[in-house]
């Protein structure tokens, strides 16, 4: 039997584009002599559909996509993730479920039985799990469908649920898993998602097909890296990163082990680029934009967020406006303009002290009595954050959000200032991470010029001001918040790893008090395992290690 | 048995005072004669605690509290909610769980079946479902314990969980039911709340004893209206709104139908406003701030807010600041100053002209072959917010958001402008409801100068602008999103109901096309079920109806 995998990039609630890319698959599965084309989780719909879930005119598009594909379905069989009715009343009104088709009719439904409810997942918001287990036979093969999550309570030493579905399954003796998901990018997932599915194969005794999302939901990222697995684990096949993909396997081969490819090598520091990247085109492309813009100060973090966005769209397609105020170095406008030069990238500059001087006029009156302080900065930054909102206004371009994740954390950032932007493009990497990012982007040759590398980090919202005056040393600080944002660890824990304790019970604090500025901040591009947004849930009017 | 209510108000996180808070009102529950105090659902971390369930340290702290109210747990029993350990490793780690405090210990757990996972609540997020369903004997009394939800899929058309905890807990023969709840908010929730409660008491033939929330955590609102119920239904006594409360009930009495209360009137304006006021007394109380400041338009939404903060923050501690342009009309200046005056409020006047000119200087030369337009607008706009937020800066005032549901549905505003602010006060009060809170403001005597209300609304961003040029009438337009966004109607559904295809069509496509905007405000105090938020979560990059 020869097993399609279909790697695709679907847009969430674009009934018409979904069905058509899936046709095309299909059409170009059967041309190459599949039997079967596999689909991934929810492609339909995308993934995450969210609230629209709660529409019933939502989830009757997704039914006609479904019969819809059931007529291509003609000389080959089609295996498609998609929504289904729950047709008892008690429980969810739906299911998360693997569509089979086949002669032009679904043949099988198999739902979804562990929703994950963590981090940027809900799925028990929407869906009710599994209560029965099936198998499907077609062409002398009897094959095991389960969707994502199914497979993840594996080989976990504190599994989330209290049964495995394959458990269920395995009574009906199936030759094949076939898993659809959308396991979304993380750094260090992929290898993880590897194990994980290699401990399936292992505990059944099984090959594994595994087609995976890829593509942008707004923040929400999927890598690909579909899988072909032998039933003792070995990694036949492991589809692109990044990229879509339709690659045909036969059974009998796997069983033998031909061609058994390596798996691509996998760097942090590409995956993290490549990922971005990816992140930028699906968000300007699925929301019909074209041109980006952003402000350029001659610091890392803009430079990166040039870098990445000229080589998603395109240098014709990236605007950088370079706002100095009187605190602003001469080395800030250099530095800016030699990169915007290097990218080929159109660049204004647009001073921004008559400006700040007119908001001092006028507040003088009220303000005259009180030290000049944070009030003057925030207004230097939300002089430059009107001024990039106002060409954006009135050129279509979207801005581009520069903040890292370090600054997001403890609240260094100005609301409505340098916080403003449609998508935050560095807001899920730390200070630390943009530095080894830009090193990696030089690889080759300068692209951001050294001096934005090594100069000091700073605001220059006032005279003389370095980051490191207001914040620990930037290694130190990384280092505090990937223990208490990524780990979960509580002060006790940190400190005892031999960090400072006035440095942490100070980090911590700043963390939790300024989730206000984070939760009125951009869609994070996810490339951890835990991001700011979706995916980190906090309360703002807390009273907790504050 | 006398069984006492404590209607409590905590904080989320802050264990320490709530842990003081219970124990106060053991020791006068106690002094009353009380032989149980019974605390509402999670007492201890309050609610709704978020992701900080997820930290080991945070569950380490809820258990102290446990262990510090067990010692006061003598001459009396206390009944609370708190989070507990899942000793088994299969499933998720944590419960959400009703203790019983006697004798100085913890004689009996019992956990929450249902686990609410739509709307705001994410409990399936955190907790394992309750799997064993026991009661407690204490006094000559059977009690059977349950957490909120657990009553709620009794009597409901289309029940979300396949099981009732009550039904398993029957054949211990209970005496009477406890429910500790967590039950936010929304000006058409109470009533549903006795019914639904009602319901239990007559599937099981029991007395309830009910203790809700009362307070807010951030957006989420809680009102209190605890209940105790007669075995038939009847309603014995229902506690106050928007106020903690104390109340000692005898059982026998209860079953004699002794003191039967008549309910509160529940007029939606009287909720909604006691509600928006406690919202925003909580926000600023729980967050240690006292001074709010807002701009004040002359419109209805800025004069809204102005009264309310007033009410809940006392006139001295709201700054409201006029920020006429060369659109302004002098009604404008005059009602808001107006309205100041009438409220007893510092205001200042700080025009914006100058600033404005200050950016069309600086832009002309990358502007001037492109007509006037949106981004000459929202540049009035932000202007205002950046004055707003360098006052808020300067002076600690926290900026409240002014926005209304019906704007903030479709887009009509400006981020980063008229959008800005730390918390949204009316953002869950769609402008025809603005109309009517302002008239019930008004009911005895002119608070909000009758021009205010009666003038047509309009942005005043360019000249004899307003609203109805860019938007339908908001008669029209709020039944519109009414259906879409609490309802969950389709086009179809809204367009058969009477209503303009065009209409509607352009309406929802305005509403999905700004989730971007509304991803990036402050949160919302919500008053209806079904506010933008927490309780709202959609995708940004989708292709539905747009």
């Amino acid at each position: 039997m020869n097993i399609a995998l279909a790697q695709i990039n679907v847009h969430v609630g674009n009934f018409a584009a979904n069905l058509a890319k899936m046709l095309e698959y299909t059409q170009r599965a059967k041309a190459q002599g599949a039997d079967i084309v596999v689909f991934p989780e929810l492609a339909t719909v995308g993934y995450p559909p969210r609230d629209f879930l709660e529409f019933d005119d939502f989830i009757d598009k997704a039914e006609e996509v479904i019969l819809e594909l059931a007529k291509a379905a003609d000389g080959i069989a089609i295996i498609v993730g998609s929504v289904s009715r729950n047709p008892v009343v008690e429980g969810k009104d739906l299911y998360n479920s693997a569509y089979f088709l086949a002669n032009q009719r679904v043949q099988k439904v198999q739902h979804k039985t562990l929703l994950p409810t963590y981090d940027i997942f809900d799925e028990y918001r929407y869906f009710e799990p599994a209560h029965e287990w099936g198998v499907v036979r077609y062409r002398d093969k009897t094959i095991a469908m389960v969707v994502c999550e199914d497979s993840w309570n594996v080989g976990n030493e504190n599994p989330l649920y209290k049964i495995n579905p394959m458990d269920e399954m395995m009574v009906h003796q199936p030759d094949l898993i076939i898993n659809l998901s959308a396991s979304p990018f993380a750094y260090n997932h992929a290898a993880n998602r590897i194990e994980v599915m290699q401990a399936n194969c292992r505990r059944y005794n099984l090959p594994l097909y595994y087609a995976n999302h890829v593509g942008a939901q707004t923040e929400v990222l999927f890598d690909g890296g579909s899988l072909v697995l032998h039933a003792d684990g070995t990694v036949i096949d492991e589809l692109p990163y990044f990229k879509e993909a339709l690659r045909i396997y036969n059974t009998e081969e796997v069983a033998q082990k031909e061609l058994v490819s390596g798996e691509e090598a996998k760097h942090k520091m590409t995956l993290i680029h490549d990922a971005i990247v990816m992140g930028i085109q699906n968000y300007f492309g699925k929301l019909g934009f074209k041109k980006a813009i952003l402000g350029l100060s001659g610091g890392i973090d803009s430079a990166l967020v040039a870098v990445l966005a000229a080589r998603a769209l395109g240098p014709d397609n990236v605007r950088c406006i370079l706002m100095p105020s009187q605190h602003s170095s001469d080395h800030s406008v250099n530095d800016a303009r030699a990169l915007a030069e290097n990218l080929g990238t159109q660049y204004d500059i647009v001073p921004i002290e008559s400006i700040y001087n007119s908001y001092m006029d006028v507040l003088k009156p009220h303000f005259w009595a009180k030290p000049e302080g944070l009030a003057e900065e925030n207004l230097q930054a939300r002089a430059r954050g009107m001024l990039l909102m106002a060409f954006s206004n009135k050129f279509g371009h979207i801005l581009l959000n520069t903040s890292n994740k370090s600054e997001m954390a403890v609240g260094y950032g100005t609301l409505y200032g340098d916080m403003c932007g449609g998508l935050s493009v560095i807001g899920d990497v730390y200070k630390t991470e943009c530095f080894e990012l830009a090193r990696y982007i030089n690889k080759d040759g300068e692209v951001i010029p050294e001096n934005i590398i090594t100069k000091p980090p700073s605001a220059e919202l006032k005279p003389d001001q370095f980051d490191s005056d207001s914040l620990p040393p930037y290694d130190q600080l990384d280092a505090v918040l990937y223990q208490y944002i990524e780990q979960h660890q509580s002060p006790q824990d940190i400190i005892a790893l031999g960090f400072d304790e006035a440095l942490v019970k100070r980090t911590l604090r700043l963390v939790n008090i300024n989730e206000f500025k984070r939760y009125q901040t951009a869609p994070v591009l996810r490339v951890s395992k835990k991001s700011f947004g979706m995916g980190r849930r906090m309360p703002i009017v807390a009273k907790y290690l504050n």
